[in-house]
């Protein structure tokens, strides 16, 4: 193998930069950050490229065009991490990309474009409270409030940025809009177990879905467990469990167009909770995402009615707020079919399937047409977990794969400057 | 009104004896115990009877027979309280019996059974963590073990009993096994809904329930909200959902013999409990009661088969704890019919229904009959809890009917003394 045990070393390496080891945890503008940022900072420079840090921390590598004046093909992924997280989250896209800079470069070969490989120190918003904050700097997005966003002990985004030697300003520049960037294409592990399922190495991602979270209260009445009758009953804990199965119903029905829905309730707390007394309030809340926003938002009005209907019978009340909305981010169909190609030229079935979990990708879309390749997880698919795993082998083929594409994609012609 | 509102006026007064003013908290052997019992005794004594504090602290009045030699009649509840209590759980047993007794002292009337009213020191277990200590010693089932349990304090049943000036090893002589009971008779407040429903001041408890607790665990996958597809999920708490609905609806199933059942999930946790996540372990318990041992058996078991099913089908694993179990203490049919005599001479219909809470009288078959009747709450049928309540000519009419079964009812032959 070329590639994969190289990558898998190197992601080995990473997992001990870490605020507690053995745990694998690195979030923002942390002495880990620093630490994993150096490391990738020195693959990609042994690999060929041009590197540094940007204003925000994140490490940006450049591997030139053939020609001066070329469009330029991004990709990246996070180098931050969720507390006690796995190994290959974020990092795989990154050290997949460097492996195939490294190849090039080796080669002698360059690209009809710019090739950046961003190392974004920001995506899982643990520190702050902000997700993305590296690559939606570069989308255009960011919100110059964050700055004032404080970490558990109080350190606001500014201060820490300072303290980092980055520019708490600098993130105007980063804007990426309108600067010739013609396609992001980001690999990741696919955080779940479809492919493993199926028994394939790779995918290609259809959209990174969008979605919404609900905050539902039920409140029934309180009772005695051994006084109140079944039929006099308003317990909102039974209310509560039809309701978390129309959850599962709603989003288990198959969609128009086939849009795949997943919907979970992942927290679910019952007052008083005493084992002889009828539950009086129950809280839960809904996760819904969806590669299709039109399908996403017709389930969770189809949740809402199913929740006021099942609260009306059961003489309970139910209130029902929608606290977070995120847009679908669809992948560009000819970005897909190149990946597709790739894929097929390896001798491999091409699976397509959407990402449920948000990536640095989903900002791309105001500054080019976005793209994903999907790497298989062993484990069950189990990610943001130390169990999260990968093979050699599969980092291996998405490594074939996604150099593939660099060799063979060609931009259309680059958009005008605005 | 005779009676009514002078038992409310003294509930009121006894309300004020409490731990936590102004709410009610009132636990064994304490300060507040020896004011109830005071007071207690002091209506007691007014009232006509022989009165005085027993070896564990409870207060025994007693109004002689017409001859002596005759047989015992006992009624009684207790005056201790749950946290955050009513005014009447308990203590409208005692007061209405005293009632009676100060109405047939006033026109000079003797009953063909001595009489005896006990307020019991501990029926709700709060202090001690043991429940139903005054009336177990009385039923003979006194655990001398009981002496060293220690309240959160670290103060032993022992010492607070010798402190209160009580006698430790006296629960010996307080067993009423073959002492010539011959019916012990139970007022209490319906700590339900069913009379309030209805719209009948009394009621005839047909047996107090017996009852099974069990602890539920759930073990599935965890995964995250937006990569598992809902048909590769082993959601443990879709499954649990499911299982609190198996409980509502096999506890709602008529019994064999229409025995009442109520089954109740009071407490329910889930891990790991956050909103993007899909549940890995669900714990919760189940609280099941029914006049019917049988039928309550009978239906453990569906619940378990439930469960079991459920589990197969959605690939997790469920385990299923019976920790606790006590039998149902039915009650005497020919009390019940004595009773009921008296309810139809004040002209009420008949209402007999089951008590699903546990009370005094429960400990009591060992000694003799049992039988209780049962007097309308307010407030939705709310009990240990501050809204309890009840009308003052709800209290009047219970202690009518009390009063007419004691001037009625006849005992049979004395048993042999054993």
């Amino acid at each position: 193998m070329r590639f994969g045990p190289e990558i898998l070393r190197q992601a080995d390496v990473l997992a001990g930069f870490s605020e507690d080891p053995p745990g694998i945890t690195r979030t923002y503008l942390t002495p880990q950050h620093r630490q994993a940022g150096d490391y990738l900072l020195g693959l990609m420079r042994e690999a060929g490229m041009d590197a540094g840090y940007d204003a925000l921390g994140n490490v940006v590598g450049r591997y030139a065009a053939a020609r001066p004046g070329a469009g330029t093909v991004m990709t990246g992924s996070h180098m931050d991490s969720v507390r006690n997280a796995g190994r290959y989250d974020g990092l795989f896209g990154i050290l997949t990309a460097i492996a195939c800079v490294r190849d090039l470069h080796r080669r002698g070969k360059r690209l009809p474009f710019d090739f950046e490989v961003v190392a974004f120190g920001d995506e899982e918003g643990v520190r702050f409270g902000v997700t993305l904050i590296g690559s939606k700097a570069m989308g255009g997005s960011f919100d110059p409030a964050w700055l004032d966003a404080k970490d558990a002990d109080g350190t606001t985004l500014r201060e820490a940025l300072a303290a980092f030697g980055g520019d708490p300003e600098g993130w105007r520049s980063l804007d990426r809009r309108g600067r010739g960037v013609v396609a992001y294409v980001e690999s990741h592990i696919e955080q779940g177990p479809v492919l493993l399922n199926e028994g394939l190495p790779v995918g290609v991602v259809t959209a990174i879905a969008g979605g919404a979270r609900v905050r539902v209260a039920v409140t029934g009445l309180a009772g005695h467990a051994g006084t109140v009758p079944m039929g006099s009953r308003r317990d909102a804990l039974a209310a509560a469990a039809e309701m978390v199965l129309a959850v599962e119903r709603i989003a288990s029905a198959p969609g128009a167009g086939g849009a795949a829905l997943v919907g979970t309730v992942g927290k679910l707390e019952a007052r008083p909770g005493a084992i002889n007394v009828i539950p009086q309030d129950v809280a839960f809340t809904v996760d819904l995402r969806s590669g299709d926003d039109a399908a996403r938002r017709r389930a969770t009005g189809e949740m809402r009615e199913a929740f006021e209907a099942i609260a009306r019978s059961r003489g309970v009340a139910v209130s029902f707020d929608v606290f977070y909305e995120l847009a679908a981010a669809p992948c560009d169909a000819s970005l897909q079919e190149a990946l597709a190609a790739s894929i097929a030229r390896q001798g491999l079935p091409v699976r397509r399937l959407p990402s449920g979990a948000g990536h640095d990708a989903m900002v791309f879309p105001p500054v080019c047409p976005i793209a994903m390749l999907f790497a298989r997880c062993g484990a069950g698919g189990i990610s943001h977990h130390p169990d999260e795993t990968m093979t050699a082998a599969d980092a291996e083929v998405a490594t074939a794969v996604f150099l593939d594409f660099l060799e063979t994609w060609t931009p259309g012609p680059l958009p005008t400057r605005t």
